[in-house]
């Protein structure tokens, strides 16, 4: 096989939902596409032809594949770590919304989406699932941005049309328009795609059954079939929204949503921290995935999504930081977070129940099922081959610098470097960062 | 009243449990003892004399108290970040013990514990109440660095002195060598303390009840009271450990420890989850405070610590990071950490149950009080002149440095930069840190 350089170093990459592998001294052959054409183990290195340079990573540098979120508000960027005191509704009209609104300047969009796409690499976040604004213009501002800055970004241009259910000052002007104002953007990022090393795509996004009319669903079941593209919004988010849609439809999200035609292999939902076990089939059965937000499920979910129990049903999970219900733009408070939330499933959390009463037994997830859904189960959530340093994926990676950590053994076993990696670091610890073979951040 | 020099800037720091004064534009006057001699308003600028320095931060740098971590296990930073996935017997025993007694090393204890005090300060934090080992060398070697390295430092050699309850190679040789180095080192750290401008002091220090004898538990109360020092402990941490000592006295920790004369104004018990509400007045009484630590507690602590139902009860109650059972050396995480736990304390967390059982009403703090846990709360916990920015505190602070976070308004107020300086400021954005009016943290 045909590559054009080759990066040498220590690398951790998921081998299952449970184990890592860690690659010592591996070399990462990369091709002119970006892709990893060939890894060999450090005995091989003379297989590597004499002129083809070679790069070696430096003592105390450790390569993991680049993380994968799929869940951020892009305007919401701008009212990060604020707010989160209040109740949903107050946060959502007082707050989000009018900032929402704000979006239809593009200048000020292009202002804030920099600043954010930046801000995500540098935390080593190579792939992302935007949820724009309702406007088309802002919108395609992103994707460009995304594309531009060397980031693959999905990108939605956010569909709320229901009269009743939205602000006057911010919502589709009507459901004709909403549809029409989609089907541009698609058509128009699917353009911009074509010059575009990492991809950039078009997500067909309503924002969540309660704020879109039954019309405005199903129009976009219909693009998201006729355009192939994914589709993204939010289920069964917390004991509010999983009410109101039994309420509208007398069934659950899950069940809703498939009736619309927005369950498909290439179908993300957010949270779904409510999903019944018929749903979780549901979702199974059409390849649809759960980005998981923890952070933010602490503010607005009243719950803790299941996720090892979720596991056993076969669910393709990913993570997200959910920006701006979740303060942080990295993967790795969410990745610590995931891991945390699942001890407080187990466990339980109110110190006046008993014990066998207060959990939920068997709901622990480890620090290595933390970092697939960062990594792997974001790639399969979107059916892109992205996540793993593996042949024929991706080159998206970072490059951690741990010479700054807590290390004072230099026979600590690699295992626990990882650990201390997906626990310490932070964006000063990422030294670089790269998709699709190339360096898109540098400290 | 005189001061040496002065810093002008905008700060924050709580007026009450739920309250943060917005100080615009302040002067802070600042004596040669390093104490807050006088705050000026911008309208008093001209009561400083002219021959006094005044240094203004420059736009976008905000002032905060320094923080007050009250529980650091200062040998654990070599393991910071691993094994977290383990039962806390394996944790305790495969990792932390064996790492502990690595500590009769002085020199590596000299090179872990430089790196910790540092990297603490380069997250803000200006005083902190260690747990060192067993180890008098070592112990005072921390607080010697604490002294030079101009942290405000609590340090106690932990007293394990029980045969059955510790391994061999990791206890107290007797009962009576546990008290005799216990009283040297609080000697020695007293005469260390008279040439320490910012303070340092020993710290009465039984692990927990289950690893001491009642002879050393008696022994160390009546050290605590005859040199009037500081006492710190683990108390109704986890299921296990609350029923170890209901088994071993018939009663609660709190009890057992007030019996011991270890309960007393300056005394900081670790976690205190389980609590009953006799035990809760008994700290109360006592003027007995808490270090919280919510990270520490996802793993190890089988609930949440219900903050908001013990200070309506009035107790002192502070944060900790509980390196290393807590991953994180930041208390921003902490501070982030105690809001959400404080959040799915009242929303639950299982998905499963109805909301009304799920969860335990009136439970949420905001970031005020999550802020005033890490500044305010803490310099009470310890009984010192500490974590507020007022006349007759210490000078402990930190400038923060906004102009890489996400605001793009430059109206935004006061308040929401407040809460994106609590929610995303990693040691990036800490410019400088000052304890005791000098600076001992510069970017
Ligand atoms: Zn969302
Ligand atoms: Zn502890």
């Amino acid at each position: 096989m045909e590559y054009t350089h080759v990066l040498r170093g220590t690398a951790f990459t998921s081998r299952s939902l449970k184990e890592v592998a860690v690659l010592k001294d591996h070399l990462f052959c990369i091709d002119e596409q970006g892709m990893i054409a060939k890894v060999l183990r450090p005995e091989e290195a003379h297989l590597v032809d004499a002129d083809i340079p070679i790069t070696t990573l430096p003592e105390g540098q450790f390569l993991l594949p680049g993380f994968i979120d799929l869940h951020v508000h892009a305007p919401q960027w701008a009212q990060s770590g604020t707010a989160l005191d209040l109740p949903l509704y107050d946060w959502l009209n007082t707050y989000t919304f009018p900032l929402e609104a704000k979006f239809s300047d593009v200048d000020f969009a292009e202002k804030v989406y920099t600043h954010l796409v930046d801000t995500l690499l540098a935390n080593g976040t190579t792939t992302v699932l935007y949820f724009a604004s309702i406007h088309k213009e802002a919108s395609y501002k992103l994707a460009e941005i995304c594309a531009k800055r060397g980031q693959r970004g999905l990108v939605g241009k956010v569909v709320m049309d229901d009269a009743q259910e939205n602000p006057d000052f911010y919502r589709d002007a009507s459901t004709a328009e909403a549809l029409q104002d989609t089907e541009e953007f698609i058509v128009a990022v699917k353009e911009l795609a074509k010059s575009v090393k990492q991809g950039v795509y078009p997500v067909v996004t309503p924002r969540f059954i309660p704020s879109c009319t039954d019309e405005a669903l199903q129009g976009l079941g219909e693009l998201a079939k006729k355009y192939d593209t994914h589709v993204q919004s939010h289920c069964s988010e917390s004991d509010w929204a999983h009410g109101f849609v039994k309420d509208r439809f007398q069934k659950n999200d899950a069940s809703a949503l498939h009736d619309f035609g927005l369950l498909r292999d290439k179908s993300v939902m957010a949270h779904s921290n409510f999903l019944e076990d018929a749903d979780a089939d549901l979702f199974a059965e059409t390849g649809t995935a759960i980005a998981h937000c923890p952070i933010s499920n602490a503010y607005f979910a009243n719950s803790v999504l299941p996720v090892a129990h979720l596991h056993e049903k076969n669910m393709e999970i990913g993570l997200g930081t959910d920006v701006s219900g979740g303060f942080s733009p990295s993967l790795y408070d969410n990745i610590r977070q995931a891991v945390m939330a699942s001890r407080m499933l187990e466990d339980g959390v109110n110190p006046d129940l008993a014990p066998h009463v207060r959990g939920r037994q068997d709901s622990r997830i480890t620090v290595n099922e933390a970092f697939y859904l960062a990594t792997a189960g974001g790639g399969e959530s979107l059916s892109l081959p992205i996540g793993r340093l593996e042949e024929g994926y991706c080159f998206d990676a970072q490059v951690i610098d741990t010479t700054s950590l807590p290390i004072f053994d230099a026979t600590e076993p690699l295992e626990d470097i990882f650990q201390k990696i997906l626990y310490l670091t932070r964006p000063e610890h990422i030294q670089q960062v790269f998709v699709q073979g190339e360096c898109v951040h540098k400290k």
